[in-house]
């Protein structure tokens, strides 16, 4: 059993990482950790998340200095659930004394000049390792994640974008000088668990937001290497994200074509599914899936993909992600088989 | 007080009708109608919407041969909020009697040779009257509207996507042989009051539903007089509708233009609100209003407009052109003034 | 036109108190304020509260001595819509002024030595005022409202609670030493505006609350003269409160006895519904109604009362003290006559 | 590996049980039945639950002549998620062929003269298989599931009471001639899949239904040896009871002797967590687990339990029985161990 610790476990993906690995066939909690000044240090972690109760009786330990160095004689790995801003500041920490590092922030995600100033407010000090991280879209870059020590799992929104988008832009369908438009809505634990009007149940309701300034918009565009309209909103549901996607296609691209490019993108990949129906939110909801569906009517293709963004979207990419760089079954812990 | 009746008064729509009819000024009930089959007839209205209870207290009748006879000669005003099929089969008895029909249906709402086989799966008897009807597009078509015996109150959808497309169309600013791509979300009382698993309260879940094909598309089309993308969802809750449409602008178009485009289209005009907040579903639902605010990078404009289904999109469309076609102050019975 | 202040504007309930005096036939807003430390002072009205942008677009005042100034000249009746130490601390300025003063917070609502250090953590003092206060119950103690300067709008659970108790205890139908059990929901509105994980979208969750602790409890006791138990649970929904109440009568109560002492209480009480289906949170969230109805096996009477816990628990009950204290329709701004 | 067949494995009890049998170290799936007549019939079963695509792809199949000489000759288990009527009339056939019977449905649960047609509308025609059935409460009846052929599964509502009243009653707790008042309240599931007005999305709303009327007060009043009161309510969730209870207790008893007993009978059973805070929904949904606390006052006692109506209510609780009659781990393919 590796032994992994979880940074940032009082949020939802952290809380969600802690299940997964408590269920992994390969895999035992190595700790579960929030930064020191957190009010929920020291909390038994079933007292914020009540529903594993009897399950996951660990306490939530602040990251001071002993926790530091417990986790790096003891663990095998380090998964940082945290904001971006913590996670930049604690990987290279980590990875310089060896560990590997899942890090589920947008810290690492996107390398080029100005990126992090411009959508996340601060200034990268780690170009280096940013540098060297693989993408761990997981699909997609498995070489890399198995070869790199620091995997930047991707964010919910492109994750759930990419995966419909790459098949058509690997197979150079998308036509010249256009920009597939996503739009999309997620759950509001995409927010993350904290006091927030904005999240009342009281409030919330559908609507768009971050339009034309959404960071997500970039890294979806860097990893699709295209460009995109990205325009997210917010559902009147807890989990889940679904986006609808408009492709303009290049001229003579025929149905089987776009069929072939999926099923070669797919077929053999547990976690994406290839469905006959179009996707929903309850269908994914709670499970590591991706489902994908299209419909074309002349050059403009709709391409319909659901993820739960609490777990495709992050914690159960991030065991993909492991389960690679590890050599385990890409879906252990996360599928029977 | 003008004597209207509602036929087809068990349904949302209907329903919505009644309790607005009920509270406007110059208006009153001349009866509550269903057709001579429904297992609604003879019951009390408040039966079926307790929440009327001692407000709405009258019986909701069979539309047999009394009940005609009776509105012919009682009524002053006829709606119908029935389905597409029994309107087509209603209105011209009305209209021949000489009764204003207004029609929230989508009965009378398109001319064009094969559109009803196409989109409604039935032959239209009345090319006649679907030609001499006016569409209910309520700040757009006042001289038609105030003109017309029989008004086709526009369908949910079109509404909230006309009424942030028009002003665009009107001053020639979408780009040539483009089309605007109208992703928008319904609540689960478009589906009108029925036993469905499909809207049962365990089964809805956030899902795009008629891709490609839904009869909204060439209604917005042909009153927009410009081709457009449509795509509708299904969203987690009961009323409203938030419709995120992409426009590529022509070239050179200004962000003054556009703003001038909005506000002369809708100043003045009470029920259209251009916000200074992007519009979401809880600010519309329950009121007649529809939200409008937009944003643009380059040549792409993103608008975004919000209604409640049942009202803006229905119920208190037909009485702005009840209030048009009477002369009566245009919001009367909706907007305390 | 008689000018209504509502302080403490920015809440639910102070929204509410502003949409309904805006709709009154006799009532005009002289003005709506928050405290001066508020982060909502200076904002319009329709910038919280997007639904009323087009009807109410008054700026939000901060309270400081000129507005105090302002209310004590311009003002005819002032509404605190405040925390139960802001009520306890304002409202004996604007009452020894002349002004009469409703209050929506619990600050007037129990006389009783020790009841305050007790309940509300604080020690009362306008014990004067507090002794004078008239509890506006609206269809029982319309006598005491029309006489008091200061009434003290009751608590949503109470108006519940003493709707459905009070014509059993009138007739004397409660067996001796028992206590009815109250066990009721409300909506999530019902915890107030503000950032809170407790009522987070995420974290909303049916349970119960307050047990064996909650204030209300003493408030019905107190205003029943008779014991209660009060159990509260909060539900997946954001207006509206049910209470499901077992009473156990004493020997030989009739079924018509039963009837008769609720007709007797509410024949020609609007506001007020026996109905003939049990209530349910739909048919009352967004009214000012309580509707009522009840069934009995033996000596056990299970009785069921729901209302809007912003309006006839709050907002709306306040309009009706202020109809029956000025002499106007007890049901003006309220329901349609 | 167990070969179970599941018939009723459309409905929603059904597809648990798939799943919960798809995930079980000893079981294996031995076929999913519909009725005959069933628009089911020969669909995948992913078809009906997309969310199992990839996972569970068998088809559901018509229980025709040969479905049930596939089941006696290939089954080692059968679970009966049908309804009352067709458990009655399939169980004692598998029986006689010598097949374990679990059973979901209320057909077993209540022996008692008259009991069935005056609660289930139907003549009981196997009371011998009645007499012998065995309830299946898993914590309290060990056993005698593990010696009988049938096992009747309790119903949701009587597992959340029964496991809050049973170790109270056990220990002789509840004072002579009162009744514990059971007000407890379900998600939408409990009403099963189909297509209802009663549970559209439009329409469900927090109510009461079934006042002193409902089958499962028998059933609680007999399993328990104390009658009962019990009231259902209808709740704004998909899934989920809670049931807030209340007991007079005998003069006399301490806290010490309440939290003796309950851990007593729950100390080393997994499924049943003594909490230290007050159950809610979304600690027990989509778990196997029923969540328990308690709080007095003088001889007031309220005790509330939660749990998932589709798992401890049924599915979950059937495989807990399955465990049991077996002899693997009670809580094998429950609780990771």
């Amino acid at each position: 059993m590796l032994k992994a610790a979880v940074i940032g476990a009082s949020g939802y993906t952290g809380a969600e990482l802690a299940g997964l690995i408590q269920a992994h066939p390969h895999l035992s909690l190595a700790g579960l950790y929030v930064s020191e000044s957190s009010q929920d240090a020291h909390k038994p972690f079933s007292s914020l998340y009540p529903r594993w109760r009897g399950v996951i009786e660990q306490p939530i330990l602040p990251l001071d200095d002993e926790a530091l160095s417990r986790i790096h004689t003891e663990a095998d790995i380090v998964l940082l659930a945290t904001t971006h801003e913590v996670s930049h500041d604690l990987a290279a920490g980590f990875l310089e004394k060896g560990l590997p590092v899942f890090d589920l922030s947008g810290a690492f995600r996107v390398p080029g000049e100005g990126f992090y100033e411009k959508f996340y407010g601060f200034s990268h000090q780690y170009g280096d390792w940013l540098g060297k991280a693989a993408y761990g879209l997981a699909e997609w870059n498995q070489e890399a994640i198995k070869a790199a020590q620091l995997i930047a799992v991707p964010g919910c929104y492109p994750t759930a974008s990419l995966t419909a988008l790459k098949p058509l832009q690997a197979a150079g369908f998308i036509a010249d000088n256009t920009k597939p438009i996503i739009s999309a809505v997620s759950g509001v634990t995409g927010a993350g668990r904290k006091a927030s009007l904005a999240t009342s149940f009281c409030e919330v309701s559908f609507k768009p937001y971050g339009v034309l300034s959404h960071r997500h918009q970039p890294e979806i565009s860097h990893h699709l290497d295209n460009g995109v309209v990205f325009q997210p909103h917010l559902g009147n549901f807890a989990r889940g994200i679904l986006a609808t996607i408009y492709v303009e296609l290049k001229e003579g691209v025929t149905d089987e074509q776009i069929s072939n490019a999926y099923h070669q993108a797919y077929d053999g990949q547990k976690i994406v599914r290839i469905t006959d129906q179009w996707p929903e939110i309850n269908d994914v909801a709670g499970t590591p899936f991706c489902d994908l569906h299209w419909a074309r009517e002349g050059n403009l293709l709709i391409v319909v993909s659901a993820i739960d963004n609490l777990l495709k979207g992050a914690a159960s990419q991030a065991i993909q992600c492991i389960n690679i760089h590890q050599g385990f079954s890409p879906v252990a812990g996360l599928v029977q088989e």
